[in-house]
């Protein structure tokens, strides 16, 4: 017999971990939640489609992970610290092996972070997550895309293009077959993207890291669309321009034990998308401050860049180049 | 040529109506919100599905008005007052006319509620549309379902069963189509639907209203799975029993212009879904304070029924039905 909505969301999706400022979670029309006086509350929403955002085979467990991270990773990017946040999902069926291991892989995010799921709901329909996720910024601290200013460094947490790598791996095209025997790794093809793909989707969250940095940073951004496309934002936003050192990017260890060709490896870490690392702009007198942060919180930060008047300038070795590429675009 | 994601959001999706406590809306990680410090929030989403939620040639005008109608009917069911909403649509291609006739049909409640759209994201996938509200509600005033007490008075706005019989229509079973024959209905079968489907689709809100409703009730739920399957929320969650009588089911005049069988109509009104009427109980000593709220802003009020110990009962003038039926369910 299929088990029926209710049921559903009753076994997989009711979360004991009730918030302290949650007054009514998962059960009735609306959830109610309080908010602190001297917070605001942040709120960001993200879908994950089949086929668009991950491979049909991708692992629920993975996928459950991912898809909480999207969010939460839009939470840190303003400095907000994680609060709650809801599920509503798309199923083509009422596949309890599947809600099993997803609901492992949100969860095993959302404990870590002591965030309750409060609320959402089910539908019947090609598979499809939105998840909305809402935290609290104190009042004036929101770090904005905005807020660059001329003669600020340019910052990224963690490195940069593996998520990429793996979905270039993943789709299989002539390209990344031919390339991949020319490096000898086409008898590893599958364990090498088994491998990065699955440290690909369980990027570390940048939340506590992020509360933190609010404090010393006002303009941060999460790289989803690549590092070039989502600078871009904040140079719009600012009205400002950006060089960027191509080889200060801060690149995953893989790219050097697969003997990745290093204009490859530049592709990846600037238009790459996937990444969800933290990209920030800061008075560098501030330099200091971060380099402690960077130590106490055990999140590697590296300068790539300054914030300049003009456009966007990517210099490899002072050269400029002339390359540039879209950044990842849904349509 | 394409147009691209962040086009989109521009041209159709940037509201200019930014309310009073939004302190950041569309265009950065995270929107953010203030809450006034004596109300809570209350958050609600739901996703409306093509084939599921609604027809696939449905008016992009209808649907883009229906998916923030029940959402907006989650929060009138907690006497919540509309704050603001986040969209995130799923489009198979990026169909301008569809957009431009959608964005049409969910501004038309927007506006009409002062209700800034502050995120959001679209993506490509099978039609599939995911809205979530924000609502205030003063702190320890929202309307529960865990808040029946026996002796209470069941009340419904509106009329109950319309747009149940549209989508019935909408299917065109062999068992409607012979129904509608033998009413004599079936030249006109098309314009019935189409009559009935486009009310059923652009329902009242109930939102001035239910704020309002909420100084003298603490019980609410809005009726989207049908009446039946809605009060047994009602009466789990708060540990009672009801009788209802039939007879007092409000219907759409319709029901009597097309002479559809009392039986039938009986059914659409208990069992039908999509109502987004507000179904409550009540002390029965606020009768009076009810009516008069009902004529100033203009909802119609009906008592359908009485909150008792025990379980459901569904009298037809005073004789126990047996017939029940499962509500709708998503699987």
């Amino acid at each position: 017999m299929a088990i029926s909505e209710f049921e559903l969301i009753k076994k997989y999706f009711t979360s004991n971990d009730r918030g302290e400022g949650i007054s009514l979670g998962i059960g009735d029309d609306c959830a109610l939640i309080n908010i602190p006086s001297e917070y605001e509350l942040a709120i960001t929403t993200d879908t994950q489609n089949e086929g668009i955002h991950f491979f049909k085979d991708t692992s629920p467990f993975l996928l459950g992970y991912k898809s909480l991270l999207v969010n939460v990773s839009d939470l840190a990017a303003m400095g907000a610290k994680p609060y709650c946040f809801t599920l509503s999902i798309n199923l083509p069926d009422a596949n309890e092996k599947f809600l099993e291991e997803f609901s492992k892989g949100l969860y095993s995010l959302s404990s870590k972070l002591n965030l309750p799921l409060i609320g959402g709901n089910t539908s019947k329909g090609p598979l499809s997550i939105s998840i909305s996720a809402y935290g609290l910024v104190r009042k004036n601290s929101a770090m904005k895309r905005a807020n660059a200013r001329v003669n600020d460094g340019i910052y990224v947490t963690g490195t940069l293009g593996l998520p990429a790598f793996a979905v270039d791996l993943g789709y299989r095209s002539s390209q990344i077959c031919k390339l991949m025997e020319k490096l000898s790794l086409n008898k590893e093809y599958d364990s090498i993207f088994d491998h990065c793909y699955k440290k690909g989707m369980l990027i570390e969250n940048r939340c506590s890291f992020s509360t933190e940095l609010s404090r010393i940073c006002s303009c941060a951004i999460d790289i989803s669309d690549g590092l070039v496309g989502d600078i871009s934002h904040i140079l719009k936003a600012s009205n400002v321009g950006a060089t960027i050192n191509i080889e200060d990017l801060p690149k995953p260890s893989e790219f050097s034990t697969y003997n990745l060709p290093e204009d490859y490896q530049d592709h990846l870490c600037l238009y790459g998308g996937g990444d969800y690392e933290l990209l920030f702009t800061m008075n560098e007198t501030n330099e200091e401050k971060l380099q402690k942060l960077s130590e106490s919180s055990n999140v590697p930060v590296k300068r790539i860049g300054t914030i300049k008047n003009g456009s966007l300038e990517l210099l490899k070795h002072g050269k400029m180049l002339d390359y540039r590429e879209k950044p990842f675009e849904h349509f």
